[in-house]
């Protein structure tokens, strides 16, 4: 199995790529082929004296910018290090694609390189938070701003796949956002939505308010791109708020500064619980192989993570058990429609 | 000054109600009439041993619950005590009212019974949150699921005029919620109000993504009132979380307990700040006459706070403010279009 990484993808790139790949390399058993500056590349490792002769690199001479239009990984810079990467998982070249850079380039370029699953309206963005039980899946949190109930009720069968054959959840209890639990709450989409939910092949347990999803009450939950984006950046940053406060609380005066040695043990199990790292990256799913977008400030532990879900996504048939979900879904449709 | 306070609203009504007004009368030199089951009121009272000979009571025979339909509260339900407030407020009996019942029935009312502002298109639910520096005010928190660009430009000024009056914050920074800070992102709603937001009469810094808003980084922050919702639940839902890991940090085994003695105090700081009690109710920012919405789990003090704002609401002339603001805007507009 080769995985093909983006070299040039987040804040700390490449360095801490490289050093993800190194580690990911020596305990899971693949290949990874590293895309980019090649110079750049040997050189950081250098200057690092980090070994890369375990890893293939691959060169490609320039870089996508978050700030770019992410439709130029299709059109001017069809040499940076993330078209370059795609390319390669769509002729065959590897089994699997990871970039911590633009969310919208890579997703540009996982429909229009990678393309989609059969049937697939568009990819999602699935992100996995924790929460106080076990993680949630939080799709579509970033890849399609506008969407389509058909769009959504694709996202909860993507969603509930992953969950039950990487996150290893027996029949994952799909829930979508809303502003109430009951059936009439919500916009047109989410009405929608709702009653084709109900006749969905997923554990459809209803509508979630946005206050239940960080206690764990569902293991998928699904929305529109803006609002999942929204949603992401807020726990990312009431996360930020609260660590920060805790900090503060844990370093102010001598009796708190000892308090928190006494406690530490304790705050580190609760750092590790809320930290995204654990998990890898977000796969996009309903891309017609793994994708995976790595958090844009990833260190070498979360591109290390990030390996191992690849690998998993890869193994696990996930995107087989889509396709084989997606037409027994037409067929049943089909016979209803007689 | 008469305040109306529904005593029937929320999970605790109608002893904390009675709590908070008793104390809050003591305390703010208001009137302050409950609205509800006479009888009832009257033996919580003597259960209770509450002195309510300084409160004013109107008698309303029924309750809108949160369950029923919202528009029951101008049909079938014209006898409750929400309706039967806000009908004393609309006729001058009263200066504010105050409910901690459901929102829902709460905005129909206030846009039915005490009316809207003259060319305010729909009132707003502007809800007060901590942050890790100052409140922030996030508006529309749930009136309006679906919102046009005009909408949210008035909800950027009526909270910027509230967040300058009431909370005394000089030229409040606008923000308008978006995946992105760019002015290119978001939907054909974003994208429509950036522009008019650059032209309003507001201290507009741009888009702000939701990882910024509990960092404080705005001291208004605009959204519809679908997205708006899902923020302010997923922000209790995180608080929730959160205090409840800190909590268990704090109670497990002999070292934690007394380590959590000897930070007790930072603990309580931080408890008070994250504490939405402390900054009353939700404003119905766009309503004719000042109307709040408790919390619907509010206890005395969250009561209490709430009279305290309504009294600020009445005084400091934020509803003449906004009236005012809205007719220069409409003038500034025909002299563009001329």
């Amino acid at each position: 199995m080769n995985i093909v990484m983006d070299a040039f993808g987040g804040d700390n790139a490449p360095l801490e790529v490289i050093k993800g790949a190194i580690d990911a390399k020596r305990d899971f058993g693949v290949d990874i082929t590293l895309v980019g500056d090649e110079q750049r590349i040997k050189s950081c490792a250098k200057e690092n004296a980090l070994d890369i002769s375990g890893l293939k690199i691959r060169h490609a001479a320039t870089v996508i910018d978050v700030c770019e239009e992410p439709t130029e990984v299709i059109k001017g810079k069809k040499d940076c290090s993330m078209a370059v990467g795609m390319k390669m998982l769509a002729d065959g070249q590897g089994d699997a694609f990871l970039s911590a850079g633009s969310t919208g380039a890579l997703v540009v370029g996982a429909t229009m390189i990678v393309k989609r699953i059969k049937g697939i309206k568009r990819p999602a963005l699935a992100t996995i938070l924790p929460t106080a039980s076990d993680p949630v899946m939080l799709l579509d949190s970033g890849a399609n701003a506008d969407c389509r109930p058909e769009m959504l009720t694709q996202f909860a069968m993507m969603g509930s796949i992953y969950m039950n054959k990487i996150m290893e959840v027996t029949s994952p209890r799909v829930a979508l956002v809303n502003i109430g639990t009951e059936e009439s709450k919500g916009r047109e989409l989410e009405l929608e939505t709702y009653s084709r939910l109900k006749e969905a092949p997923v554990n459809f347990i209803g509508n979630i308010e946005a206050r239940h999803v960080p206690l764990g009450e569902a293991d998928v939950v699904v929305t529109d791109g803006f609002t999942g984006n929204i949603m992401l950046k807020l726990y990312e940053g009431m996360g930020k708020f609260f660590t920060t406060e805790l900090k503060d609380m844990l370093t102010s005066g001598f009796k708190n500064k000892l308090a928190a040695l006494m406690i530490m043990p304790s705050v580190k199990d609760f750092k590790k619980k809320v930290d995204y790292t654990e998990y890898g990256g977000a796969p996009l799913l309903g891309a017609a192989k793994p994708v995976i977008k790595a958090h844009g400030s990833s260190n070498a532990k979360a591109f290390y993570n990030a390996v191992r879900q690849a690998k998993a996504f890869t193994e696990t048939g996930v995107i087989d058990e889509t396709t084989k979900a997606l037409a027994q879904m037409k067929e049943s449709q089909k016979i209803k429609e007689q």
